[in-house]
């Protein structure tokens, strides 16, 4: 571990001496995506070292798995007996994906919005205090608020964990994992290891907030619900949760399973699991019924809010294309009339539209590309399409055989690989990386 | 099948006399969608009087499904034993899906660039003697030298054929569902019955000519070989459809299958069955190794070309947003630039990209609204993605219990009726039926 460290940190010392000189340019739009994209990286191959070293997982290629799983708070793991590991590497392992929810709230906040990604645009316009026009000075003071928020819950989670009887180190990896939407835990069955329905329901809380975006859990510790509610994004999210959970605990009970609340209580945790990308287990989805399976690998493209740490295509893209799929075919039979997308009662320009429409169309594509890819490694139907959904997602568990019960360790090392890079380009928001792979980015540097 | 030609000539008659006092009434665009979709609904509703009356398809839901996947050129079968039925019955059952095949060709010429759907303007670009502006007076022309080309086609491929022994009224039927890239064939095992390589390599080259742009067998029919060779659609159809199949040749050739001809031959028949969207088959693909299955599940959403016969999202959508989805990339390295896509050397506008951005997203949301759908009639996880993935593309055979050497009996009536409205959905390319569930378009009839 201290050997870890020490390579980190002379290595860094080297990377800050070599750009001191560099140090009075200012930052250009174009340097964004190539920052950010190598952050993520190296963050990801220094990483591996507590893992490399202590022998946790000697092999290279698992030990980037599992460490690019954490930081892109995806939550997939090669482990097959976790609690076999020495405690420092778990919690490593936990704090992998609580660095990288703060990296990516101020990716949320600061830099995907300044890049112009995927409509971010449209979470920033509600955020407290900024304007994309001129965010820059207020970027710091924001960042800060949301930081502490994230630390507020993750405390406040280990808080009520511990009273519902889980040990003090348990309680804070599974807070760091949690409100990291990461879905790390110290348990091999995950959270089913918990057969407390209080436990189960503050993680279920806490998910939910960790998918929630940040600026409405400031607006609602600052007691505006009103501002909460009117957010559509917050309305769908939690309308969509609720609603099919209910119906799924329907189901669930009708086939026979304990009680309704612990049919409802395992269909709560499952959705809300699924939506947030975190990727916590109580039950095991896939041996329910088919159509379930269906319907959690449609889950699995659902995403939580912008702006929280979850990953996925995100609830306000989907508001976004839903209403403009009706409006395009009200603007086909008035090819005249000028009809912009309204959300949050404001309209949204055709540009930022535009984008987010880009957006999931190279998502979709992306996700075709991995299952094409990811089928040559002899995986069968539902592992291929679970698997890359999964990673592209930064969920955690698949179907077949990365289902809920099992793990990635079965993937062969090209498999492994693409589906780290998977999830390194779905947490990302897929420009920053894809943008580094077009010819166009690199001919005038 | 007298007396179904009497109900419909009758029913026929009396909405003539109906909306004989609207004669005069010019059509307007709105009126347009309307008309195509009541068209294929009630020639799907008539067409099921010989198979009730000849009491071939008792039930009116397995007889409608099977009339609807006929004229739709779907293909998808509800029968068990097909080589039982009468003559007359299978002749009816390979109509359905030539007549469904003449009117796709007026609808992709005429119809529906005058509607503005999803970029169906960019076929007639290219269409001989039509500019979107000024297509009305040749209209006519134009479909009538396409409807000479189906209909010369269809003899050719007879005629061949029966050179390789079989029956007149098996090529007769084999040419007419081939044509129409429909898939119905007269015997249980479909073109698996005929062990004759001739038979075979006829079969693929008529298929893929059907899924051919028919303005492009018409330029290479007057020797213009070059305007079709560069023409970007049939390209990216010729190679991509070459291509995998060599690619999926060695694999199966490798899994020690008969000779290597026949592994090609296997390979090249189904991949070019599915991407025309045909349907006929002459090898389980669901057998052969799972990464293969999930190869021919992804080119469920290929299609063919546009302006052919065949269904699904089609190459030239595929193209374009490909395409653009590199120059996404580029616009956003220089915002203030206007790039706009290229295809065959002429600059698409804005517009016509946003609508196949718009069709595709439609496309994707539908599917995923179909699987959610299907999944609580109780079929499994690959049975829905195929069953909904091949009723939209208009293709025939899906995947786990609908797969290439099943049908679709065992669905339940629900599913039917569900899958039926996928393939009228995905036939008419998903707007002009859905423009219809729009409160907007009636608000002001």
């Amino acid at each position: 571990m201290g050997l870890a460290g020490f390579i980190t940190a002379a290595s860094g010392g080297v990377i800050w001496l070599v750009t001191q000189k560099d140090k009075n340019k200012e930052l250009k739009k174009r340097d964004g995506y190539l920052i950010v994209t190598l952050g993520w990286l190296s963050m990801s191959f220094f990483g591996t070292l507590p893992f490399l070293l202590s022998g946790a997982i000697p092999n290279f290629t698992d030990a980037f798995f599992e460490t690019i799983s954490g930081f892109t708070t995806t939550g997939a793991s090669i482990l097959s007996d976790i609690e076999s590991l020495p405690k420092g590497i778990l919690f490593w392992r936990s704090l992998t994906q609580w660095i990288g929810g703060m990296g990516i709230i101020v990716l949320a906040v600061a830099i995907l919005p300044l890049l112009g990604i995927g409509g971010m645009q449209l979470f920033v316009a509600e955020a407290p205090g900024i304007s994309p026009d001129k965010m820059k000075p207020r970027i710091k003071e924001v960042a800060k608020r949301l930081w502490l928020i994230y630390l507020g819950l993750t405390f406040a989670e280990c808080i009520l964990l511990m009273f519902g009887g889980m040990t003090f180190f348990d309680a804070i990896n599974h807070s760091l994992t949690t409100m990291a939407t990461g879905g790390f835990s110290t348990k091999n069955t995950s959270i089913a290891h918990y057969n407390s329905a209080y436990i189960q329901y503050v993680i279920i809380i806490f998910m939910f907030l960790a998918g929630t975006s940040f600026t409405m859990t400031y607006f609602g510790l600052k007691g505006k619900f009103n501002k909460v509610w009117q957010n559509e994004e917050f309305r769908n999210y939690l309308i969509l949760s609720v609603g099919l959970s209910i119906c799924i605990a329907f189901f669930v009970f009708s086939a026979q399973w304990e009680g309704f609340e612990k049919s409802f209580r395992d269909s709560l945790f499952q959705v809300v699991s699924i939506i947030t990308t975190t990727g916590y287990v109580t039950a095991d989805y896939t041996a329910w019924a088919p159509f379930l399976t269906v319907i959690f690998f449609l889950l699995m493209f659902t995403g939580g809010s912008a702006g929280s740490t979850a990953g996925g295509i995100k609830i306000v893209r989907h508001t976004l294309l839903f209403k403009n799929s009706f409006l395009e075919m009200k603007r086909q039979l008035h090819p005249s009339a000028v009809i912009p997308v309204r959300l949050n009662g404001k309209a949204v320009s055709g540009e930022i539209t535009y984008n987010v429409l880009a957006f999931v169309m190279i998502y979709v594509l992306v996700y075709g590309v991995g299952v094409f890819l990811i089928s040559f490694t002899g995986v069968d139907f539902d592992t291929a399409l679970g698997a890359v959904a999964t990673s592209l997602g930064n969920i955690g568990p698949g179907l077949g055989s990365v289902g809920p019960v099992d793990n990635f360790s079965a993937i062969t090392p090209f498999g492994k690989w693409l589906l780290a890079i998977l999830m390194l380009l779905g947490r990302l928001e897929l420009f920053t990386v894809l943008m580094l792979l077009n010819r166009n980015y690199w001919s005038r540097y």
